[in-house]
């Protein structure tokens, strides 16, 4: 703090009748702040009886967003890792791609699902990843985040956490099955900056499209937007970019109006997971609308075009790549067993049976082969329920005296968690969704699709987004977009 | 477009019982577009009595946006070249950076302030640069804008548009008054990317802070605000940042709240085209809300610290730069005689003497010393001013005849340009604002501060926003940072 004194000491006020309040003040409170000014280099372990157990989170997903908010911070000290310090509320994602929601509308900030985090004394929440977990000494390594696109950013250091608890939720990743050219040139569609980056790229396109100089063929090419999979995120993506095309882009930007197409791509079936006769209406739909749905595989992506298996090209100008999910590098660097999937295999409980207080729930993890169960579709649906499951198991656990670590070992852990299916949602756009209320593929059940299950898609989502405030945003940017259209500011 | 019928033809639709609706129609109506496939390099002269004379407007600030506001377009056509799509409303632009407003509030797309620019057929909004002027030819040529945030984005190609009016509104840029590193670690506020930036960074901070290992010195600098330059932006941001620091900080990030300072540096008076009474008021204010005031001049920008004049050396995490506006080298390379300053040179009608069509309004332009007037002032005020009194004076010149290239020589003008200040507002944070009424530095008027004024100060910001659309936003941003205090997801 020596600078801060020679600038207090060197400068003048500007207020030269009385000095500063907050440099008098402002002294003593920081030189009495915790830490006594020496280094540490992380969190160390906890003392039975003197401090809370510490549960550590690895990932602000559905998964460990869900266990955070249902831990009771009586119980625990919370410590989050995370390289982002907001939940994202995906399957509204695709909207704000082409302006129907903000993107702030669909982020949740972890202290907003669990304040304790940023508040309370023990917990905290780490913008860093983990680099590797020693379940021997419990013990994570992690390292901070940096962050290419802001000015001169630090580079990033290491920190160890000790933990009584430790949850891996750290996800899966984009699945790109070895293509060449998909990382570099297509766009996924899982955090908010993917969404930014289709906005931005979308709405470049669609300006340097009109001006002069430009050839038929390339500006065809230009406003080509090609969606590789044809999952819900697939579908809901182009539903409501040609949502935004039939509405927006023939009023506000009437001279490129014609040559504006949506190209859906899948190697199979579109929704495969829905009732045949909704896929029957989505198809329908999503034609209607001017969606081209072609079967085809990718066999190579190149900046302007990609290659499928049976030769064609196919010029693209925006491209979006939504072809499901795998395990991350981190998940395959860990050296517990697997489910199969390459994820991390856990027991009924959702705990990895080799080592003592460590859990894994949400798309990183999958039961063992042992078990004898199904590894669970990659939901956000499957991910909340585990998280929600999670927490009432560790707060019951640390009741019964199990919350430090290695104390859980013999303890009862009463009911497995089971996994039922509520159904499945997707908009295919224009105030159309399809509503699959069915347990599995091969069950019977109700199944709905139309302007009734857009309805219904929209106030499910709307009553699970998380905070009030993100609640309310969400049906006052409907309301806006209904009003007044899309925003179509390029910032 | 022989990519698209390949694709057609090689490829299965989905739906395979009926052929898509879509690749027939989609035929049609697309081979039959304008331009013919051929390539044009421009926009060519327009044709008296044929074609409506062609306006063409360089900017979308202040100026050239309450321009094309006003134009009559049954009279022109308005051609639009600017780097951006949008008008950024720039005395809101500071509560962005905290999360007070979203930041596409205070962003209104230029199809939106002059609808024709997206619909009627000769008119157009083209998102590049111009980068050189030909009065004698009536021509300007340009640039399109790349921009490297996105992938695969094009090499910028060339064009040229023909016009009839040309008015250079492309406004002035931020002054470093040389000083080394300025450009590369300081930030400036003046674009919403801008704003971006600077939330980004103090989020970053403010989360890397809190890691374990870092230590007291430097959690101390990563928390450091550095604001330089005292004028509105900088009084205002000071204001907004203590703001976010007492309410938001303090709940949210409690771990760092004693470690977050920020400091104002000025070379002379804060607010010094206020009157005296306002400034002291100001300072008081801002002093009190923890902001430290420090008369200083910077010589050096280093990445974590900037050096004064007296050598004092002062580490920062954030640092703002807003000390004002200077010629863009665009402007600067403009052979056409200057004002004082190095502003482009105009006559009492805000015409560009030398040549013929051609005017000049907002920060990029100057009264010509021969004409007696001072320059105004770098003001959105002034700008907004001048946009309109020429939209009417050209409206006025179309009227009578004089709209096509070279014909309004002999027309007689009608009153010229006189700028009456209504006065200044600006926030000090803390529901607090400074309203000066007075109409130059040295008149007598009212002034007045406090609640009242702040309640003055949104109020007529409120009313200004362009769109019902952004105001509506605005006043729901408002509302809710209220109740709900400010966002704080890192996006």
């Amino acid at each position: 703090m020596a600078w801060l004194r020679t600038l207090a000491r060197s400068s003048r006020s500007l207020l030269s009748s009385k000095p500063s309040p907050w440099s008098v003040s402002g002294f003593h409170s920081t030189a009495t702040a915790a830490g006594g000014g020496g280094f540490f280099s992380g969190l160390g372990s906890t003392e039975a009886g003197k401090d809370k157990p510490r549960l550590v989170v690895l990932g602000t997903g559905w998964a460990g967003c869900r266990l955070m908010k249902g831990i009771d911070t009586k119980l625990y000290d919370v410590v989050c890792i995370s390289p982002r310090n907001h939940m994202v509320f995906t399957p509204l994602l695709a909207s704000t791609c082409v302006g129907t929601l903000e993107f702030r509308s669909v982020a949740e900030p972890v202290g907003r699902i669990q304040p304790s985090i940023s508040s309370a004394p023990g917990s905290y929440f780490f913008l860093a990843r983990c680099a590797s977990i020693d379940p021997d000494s419990h013990t994570v390594h992690c390292e901070t985040v940096t962050d290419g696109s802001v000015k001169d950013t630090l580079e990033p250091w290491k920190f160890k956490v000790s933990y009584d608890k430790l949850v891996i939720a750290s996800g899966a990743e984009a699945s790109t099955f070895g293509i060449r050219g998909v990382r570099e040139h297509a766009i996924f569609l899982r955090e908010v900056h993917h969404a930014q980056e289709i906005r931005r790229k979308l709405l470049l396109n669609l300006m340097l499209s009109d001006v002069p100089g430009i050839s038929e063929e390339e500006k065809r090419r230009l406003l080509h937007c090609v969606v590789i999979g044809g999952g819900p995120t697939g579908v809901e993506f182009s539903g409501e970019l040609s949502d935004f095309i039939i509405r927006d882009v023939h009023e506000r930007y009437s001279h490129v109006k014609d040559y504006i197409h949506v190209t859906l791509i899948e190697a199979n079936e579109i929704l495969s997971s829905f009732d045949v006769r909704l896929r029957t209406y989505a198809t329908k739909q999503l034609t209607k609308s001017g969606v081209r749905l072609v079967r085809g595989i990718v066999k190579d992506v190149q900046p302007e075009k990609i290659i499928l298996n049976d030769g064609t090209e196919v010029p693209y100008g925006l491209l979006v790549w939504s072809t499901g999910v795998g395990p991350s590098p981190f998940i395959s660097s860990l050296q517990f067993p697997k489910s199969p999937g390459g994820r991390i295999g856990v027991d009924e409980w959702l705990r990895i049976p080799s080592v003592q207080d460590v859990f894994a729930i949400g798309d990183c993890s999958g039961f063992l082969e042992s078990t004898g169960r199904p590894v669970l579709p990659a939901l956000a649906q499957v991910a909340e329920r585990q998280g929600k499951y999670l927490a009432g198991l560790l707060n019951q656990v640390c009741r019964a005296g199990g919350g430090h670590a290695n104390r859980a070992a013999n303890l009862e852990l009463g009911a497995p968690f089971v996994y039922r299916h509520l159904g499945s949602m997707a908009t295919v756009g224009r105030y159309k969704a399809l509503v699959d209320l069915r347990q599995s593929k091969e069950a019977k059940g109700l199944s709905l699709a139309g302007f009734i299950s857009w309805f219904i898609w929209r106030s499910a989502y709307l009553t699970r987004v998380i905070s009030w405030r993100n609640r309310f945003y969400v049906a006052i940017n409907w309301a806006t977009t209904f009003v007044f259209g899309r925003d179509i500011s390029r910032i």
